[in-house]
């Protein structure tokens, strides 16, 4: 399969580069009849643009998703869905000077290495810009698994820098917060405290990680598939593949090293699942319960203070990002990670409708689980 | 593909439960010309086999391969290889009283809940018995890349439970040492320490979880393929299908959430890079630089500690688990990622030759980047 | 995907060399709590092997079938299963002096300049004897079509060198007498005919070509996935896989070439569909009506007259084929071409639920159609 | 993978409807520094148009393609190739009478009872409008492979309805005279009874079949993946993909059915290969020899002569077909089968690359073979 192609029965393929005329996707294998206008896309592209607060790159994109196909009066017809949106305010000159530069903890030398040529307009295809597609892939998906499942998909700013919300002692997530804010902070009481520390970010020419939380409610037990098509494995990769992403925790992920057995393991009593440590999956396969998946966002690697590098020619140079960047790109991650986790799932949902389908009810379902 | 199935061009395909006749998989894609023999597969499979030491399972597997094709005068033809092992020790008695029992933790639910049908006998398919054939298909990988490349793909322990190796000041690994002991443990005077916790652990019929690091130095830049083929994409997919492990992490992982952007990326001179928290990949491409990658382990949820569960009428019952199994299974997990990385490595290696094969030399390539 | 394995939903992986130990497959997808037991196998695998009648090469294999996983107490499991075939009457010594010999139309040379090595004995991974798996393979295809769709896939030879069956007036075919004769024959009084033709070849050590035709009955409208996942599409890519097939028809096929519009368009009535040239297949999906393909299999090229050729060292030869072989291949070609057929159809019909496995009774359906 | 992508490693992507605003392709996995500009897709595009001579439907469409991503000042990156032609001549008020109507021999009875909802606006997906991008992306195929392997693929019209073309004694095609007139024929000395042909069909309000035969020169031994993935099976497929397909010949096709085994045969000296009734393919793998193949196309279905179906209430009603259509639309298959050509030589020339990209020079090679 095209490496710019995700999914296996419900397949997204992205094109479009940063600063070239558009960027698109197709998307092929929606079952037929899902009703769609452009206008479902508006909000979730909204969360993840750019340009919206003072604490994000400046570039202000007009996102108008143009569906070529796919749709007939409103509604998916089966066939593949091609969405367009044209890129508007492409300032190419801001790259002049990192025409033979390589940009350090940029993809600008492996993509050398790797083509031997290279787009350094804006980055690319190499930029964030690629995963607005994405977000507007997963609009779709969650339509579907919403309508058809009752899942919901959302995600939360879980850390930013060495900050971390203060969540209840049942570390109950306030939604209605998360969306009120800029950074998807659970904590509404903290919000003036992250725009001091990214004021001071950007004043300081710096940039900070982030860690981003998925919560996925409603996912029926069953989705999944052992042993590479795992549900855990398949949303490692497609969170991974976000740029910036350098971790992926299912449940208690890295936690689970320092715990014991019997302490990690989720106990089950007939009315509920004690504990969900496991995050919702079990042997590769949805338990019923919550699926949480939780990401490392590297700090941005565009910042004003100076680096070393080379050049094209070899030589030591030093670099200075002076384009429109996020000091933190894990706050627009968000979106873009609740995105990937959907388009999994409703992969998974089909895939398991085409081997299981005839799977006659499966008693005892534990409630929530 | 096939969920069995993992690699675009070297394809491997597994099969087998736990306690079925044999478990195998069959190799697609390998080059021709390969010098391979029977033999070859022994080293890794023993590193992998449990019954070794008293700190894991008693399950002794004579684990001989036969190479049932793909292999002609101990040369690869470029045909599928296939592989069969012979189960040979599998007690199923051990698991009668679990025949209607769903395990807490276990994949037992899961299985049952998405087909209506478990085998389970050692936990059928979902059982880590699976993973022999991808130790015994990376052979192949490790080979291909050692002789092709100069890859060479090696893991240890990074913590057990609350351990935590004392690695030099340059965190350079040991790696004679990591192969002198059973834990794969970097700092040799540890061990007793090591044995001592393990032997607890038994005593008090608990488990702990792990972390595996695994390190493949001499990948040239240029392997993997933006956007969703990515390779660290690719790396946490492979990874997290792994029996039990719940977090993956590239170079700095969860770290660079608290980082700077100043701090993380790592700079260039013409000499070197400057430091490597990437982790050897840019923009989903290798650098040059090693390729580090981290996984967390589950502490293993077959303990003796009495646990509460539901049976298959939905009753709650109380689960103890008397068959064989690790105190920790993330032990014998480092052969297996790094059977993994190897796999992945050595697809992305075919897949650029694919597409890039007629790149000419590109200047400059930064030494050891 | 690997180029060893077949299906998207419904994966078939085969292995094996015709002189190697053993030749098995691994289908993955298979939907759980199928029946299956070894005996399911005996009979199509029967109809396939050789040394049944003087007609066909003298080998004899006892085709006895292992299976190795996914089976459990009787029924399938949702994991990998698994088939595994001894080699047992290999006769590789027939083969020492074709070692450094390219028989004309054989795949010798192409192996030989793809790979750089080729395993000889028997013809290694290019002999038909491969195709015994994928005859195994669709016996688990065509018990799922039959019990859950009532789908029924038969095949008969349509030509055998110039003689062609006599068939009534209205075409209809005696599968009864099909399945009485060692050639698939539809009009049982032109066995002794065809008995005398081969007895002829043999004598003169030469082959000769064959038509086989195999109709699919009771596939429902909707299979089949536009644009490049036609239903006809990868019928033709299964049917041209095999063994010597040089052409692929749907429906009319090339007789439609002469054909005018106004006669080859298949009239519909609210009774039925009023003639078939379609061959039950519009616009990649099926109609309801019979599905219904014919391929062309070539004279098989291991013949006792001698053929003029070349070395290994590039030095003109003559050669002569004297291992067991069939006059005409296209007899046994019959059952692989209905195991084709068949794992097409549930590939498809799996990918049908996944996609559109919601979509409401669609009024009106054409009987038959 | 998506049933609208085509290719393994070189993939394309479609998508569009016949009436919608647009139509496109994404082509991933191109090799880096190709020379490309929109000028490049013009003659194939307009040797595949309509409304070029009074014998094609008078739909005329510009056909500019636009060059949204994947290319850098005139050289592609190695990121997906993204091409998009706008719709510009089209009339859907001609299928307003068709909305409730299933027209026989088309695609509209098997998409609504497959999906339940369907564009009917020109034939929606189904219509061969799609069929442009496909000629589109084969167009970077045929320069990739032209520039690196000298390999030409070319087609011609076999046959139209009872019309065969005189060729000379050595059957060698005169592709000048082939490219001069609109109805890609060998022979310009008939091309006046073509024409009378179908001026008499039009007037008819009828149609007729066609054969379109494709010679792939200068492939080299060693393309094509044995046993699924044979050079051979993924023309079959990528043949049979084409609208109206109804069977597909490699070499001597059906031809070989009443051939013998010493008249089939291509025998080889060290010379040359004496014959191609092979059509340059030998177990899935090129021979060297010119690769050729053809394709029965049915007569298009939509004629003004009335027939007989049904309409979305299941009632018997009477059809004419008014649209703009082809009399035959044969003739224009041929630049779309030299496209499909094309596509699967590139995807597995690339594959051949990955897998055997160090396999030394294999003696002897046979001239042209």
């Amino acid at each position: 399969m095209s490496s710019n192609s995700f999914g296996k029965l419900l397949t997204v393929t992205t094109f479009g580069e940063s600063h070239g005329p558009a960027i698109g996707c197709v998307i092929d294998g929606c079952p037929p009849g899902l009703a769609l206008v452009p206008e479902d896309f508006a909000h979730d592209l909204a969360r993840r643009a750019t340009g919206r607060t003072r604490h994000t790159s400046q570039r202000r994109e007009t996102d108008a998703v143009d569906i070529l196909s796919g749709v007939y009066e409103g509604r998916t017809t089966g066939t593949p869905i091609a969405l367009l949106i044209r890129n508007t305010d492409a300032r190419s000159r801001d790259y002049d000077d990192l025409l033979d530069t390589f940009r350090p903890a940029h993809a600008d030398y492996t993509y050398w290495q790797k083509y031997g040529i290279r787009d350094p307009r804006g980055g690319g295809r190499s930029s964030a810009r690629e995963t607005t597609m994405r977000v507007a892939a997963a609009v779709i998906a969650k339509k579907w698994l919403a309508e058809r499942h009752g899942v919901r998909v959302r995600g939360y700013l879980a850390q930013l820098g060495e900050t971390v919300p203060r969540l209840p002692a049942d570390s109950a997530i306030d939604w209605d917060a998360v969306e009120r804010n800029p950074f998807f902070w659970p904590d509404a009481a903290q919000v003036p405290e992250l725009e001091a520390v990214m004021d001071a970010l950007r004043k300081a020419g710096d940039s900070v990680g982030a860690r981003v939380t998925v919560v996925a409610e409603g996912v029926p037990p069953g989705w999944g598939e052992p042993i590479y098509g795992k549900l855990d494995a398949e949303l490692a990769a497609a969170l991974m593949s976000i740029n910036a992403v350098k971790g992926v925790e299912i449940g208690a992920g890295f936690a689970a090293v320092a715990q014991r057995g019997s302490q990690h393991r989720d106990e089950i009593t007939p009315e509920r699942f004690l504990s969900n440590h496991a995050g919702g999956i079990l042997g590769g396969i949805s338990s019923g319960q919550p699926v949480i998946c939780s990401i490392a966002l590297k700090p941005t690697s565009s910042i004003r203070i100076p680096g070393r590098s080379v050049n094209l020619r070899g030589e030591a140079i030093e670099v200075v990002t002076n384009g429109r960047h996020d000091p933190c790109v894990g706050i627009r991650a968000t979106p873009i990670a609740e995105a990937m986790v959907a388009l999994v799932l409703m992969d998974q949902a089909l895939r398991h409708r085409a081997q299981c389908g005839d799977v006659g009810p499966v008693a005892p379902r534990i409630p929530g689980g």
